[in-house]
């Protein structure tokens, strides 16, 4: 029977609320296909920085190391600054394990109304394919002069290795998914030396892959045609910065923030992979039980394609989706229902047993 | 009477059609508000930089320097790249004569279908303030080693300067307006140094205008946020990449890419500002008089709006929406109409001498 080693983090907020319905949804496949998970719970959050002054101890990373893959929701708490949480522990964890795949899916699902006039289901599939690793996100720089005339510098990073590496993990994903068109994401026109390079790379790797089309957007009119004509993407690439801002405009076409999962992969398998919904930790109705947990448990289907249990994944993904299709379901709020979190989680599961 | 000199530059593509049209439209108007308005002609493009090797001469700016304002369509055509046109004629005249604002509105005007679900014409709109002079275009950079090793380096800079007068700019246009609430687009819990330093600097500023509401968002969920409830803003602030993607996301929201206006603006008024529309130099449709003008002439008007001349403004922009009311109207083929650009021009003039 094969077994994988889960390190559970729930973060902050209504993490510690999504993230058990996440584990008992995988659980239950998990049983139904015969194969073994352990969770390990790894209490890691804006309260550990508040109480230690970090975000996770100092082997951290290194308890993290030996374990199949990272399953996470989401870290952020008012009180502690963003820049502080997130490079504290989410981007370490994206950074040291190479995780230099950032993989979103931008679906409009059955029973999800998209803010598009005239769309509906399978009108808008595609993926979302982020650079992961470096650009735009970086802690090069610094400030230097004071009062008026101080100046800030932040640095972007963009290697040879890292452009290459995610530009041909979209080619190979749209060559496996049999959706053989790609489209970059650029702004070679304002930022000077990052995107021509981009562009460079694009035209290089794409040139690798003869039966794949290829078109390039500059992100601005990029991010129009989300809205405009959505329905011409298969995969979309692009850096950090531009991967993360489609990666949740996408899902704001499509209805679907709440529910929206991410996958951020070392496609080497050498170290973890780990798995968050696209969502955040929503303080604003934390503790009140009523999250979506459709996130969470998506994030999870992904994380179970990525061990290489592509069935258990498949029959979770159809579980969602036979609850959304589901004109008796009870939703929870941020899709118009007045359900739980429970609740929503049992009716998952039960469509998950078949009834 | 007052008098004006504009530089006129219709750059590439089909700015050569629309820029008559503006200047035919602005011509009437000036005549029956009793001012005067001077075109002088600039045939600097892509054309000029294949055969000179530069976009402009090299006292470009100079002569440009003694115009009231400068009005230009779209710079940018096939066979030459957009980093070198760009950097060669647009970037460098926002950057000499300071135009640090760059000031575009998100508008469902009547008669245009937004691509959003139950939003009819003024349940969208609000003002997208971007930073135009500094920040993430920067051609401070390079690249180092070679082949596998290459790695490119692309910085940006944050003054405090240029940082607090765009958003006093913001706050100021926020009161003049009578809209007292500001959202300011972030990602400081990405980019390490630029914006939790931009964060900052909203707040301080913000602290100067107890009257006037703030909220800031990440620029990921601000863009999704832009699709999901556009009706929340006022005016957005933005730095010059934020403010890019939003100020074409927007037009992208509302349906009107292809009719929005931009200014450029000096609000010091010592150097000319530039008027151009959100469109490019659509190399597509080039010289088939089929290009829609109302970009250039919505830009036009709030070029008349800068030099003072208010009334004539709102008279162009009147004419615009009349037009577009108009169930007879024969537009251009981007808005599903069969007309020319000189047929819708011939429209807006109409409804400007009232008839
Ligand atoms: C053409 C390009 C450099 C320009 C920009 O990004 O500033 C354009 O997109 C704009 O918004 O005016
Ligand atoms: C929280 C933040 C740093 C993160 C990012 O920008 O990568 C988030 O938006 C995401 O997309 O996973």
């Amino acid at each position: 029977m094969n077994r994988y080693t889960i390190a559970n983090i729930p973060g902050d907020g209504t993490g510690r609320e999504v993230l058990p319905a996440g584990v008992q949804v995988l659980s239950a496949v998990a049983q139904r296909c015969g194969f073994a998970l352990e969770f390990r719970d790894f209490d890691w959050s804006c309260e550990t920085y508040l109480a230690t002054g970090k975000m996770m101890p100092d082997d951290g990373l290194t308890r993290l190391a030996d374990h199949d893959a990272i399953f996470l929701d989401a870290v952020g708490y008012p009180g502690v600054p963003d820049h502080v949480s997130l490079w504290g522990l989410l981007l370490p964890i994206r950074r040291e394990f190479d995780q230099y795949v950032n993989l979103r899916p931008v679906r409009l699902l059955p029973g999800i109304r998209s803010p598009l006039r005239e769309k509906s289901t399978g009108d808008i599939d595609f993926w979302v394919v982020r650079e992961n690793s470096e650009g735009e996100y970086s802690q090069i720089g610094g400030r230097t002069g004071t009062g008026e005339d101080e100046i800030v510098i932040q640095q972007a990073v963009f290697t040879r290795r890292g452009t290459d590496r995610i530009l041909r993990y979209a080619f190979d994903f749209a060559r496996k998914l049999g959706r053989p068109h790609v489209t970059s994401a650029t702004k070679s026109n304002g930022l000077y030396h990052s995107m021509p390079f981009w562009d460079e790379r694009f035209a290089a790797i794409g040139a690798e892959y003869p039966g794949i089309a290829t078109d390039q957007y500059h992100i601005d009119i990029l991010a129009a045609r989300f809205v405009m004509s959505p329905e011409r993407f298969d995969v979309v690439v692009g850096s950090n910065l531009f991967g993360d801002i489609l990666s949740d405009l996408g899902p704001g076409v499509t209805g679907t923030i709440a529910v929206a999962p991410s996958a951020n992969l070392n496609p080497s398998r050498r170290y973890p992979s780990m798995f968050e919904p696209v969502h955040g930790s929503a303080p604003d109705i934390a503790g009140q039980g009523i999250a979506n947990p459709i996130g969470q448990i998506w994030s999870g289907a992904m994380m179970l394609d990525h061990l290489g249990e592509a069935e258990a994944a498949a029959m979770v993904l159809a579980a969602i989706e036979a609850v959304l299709r589901d004109p008796q379901a009870v939703l929870t709020p941020d899709l118009g229902g007045n359900g739980s979190t429970a609740v929503l989680t049992r009716q998952i599961l039960e469509k998950l047993q078949g009834r």
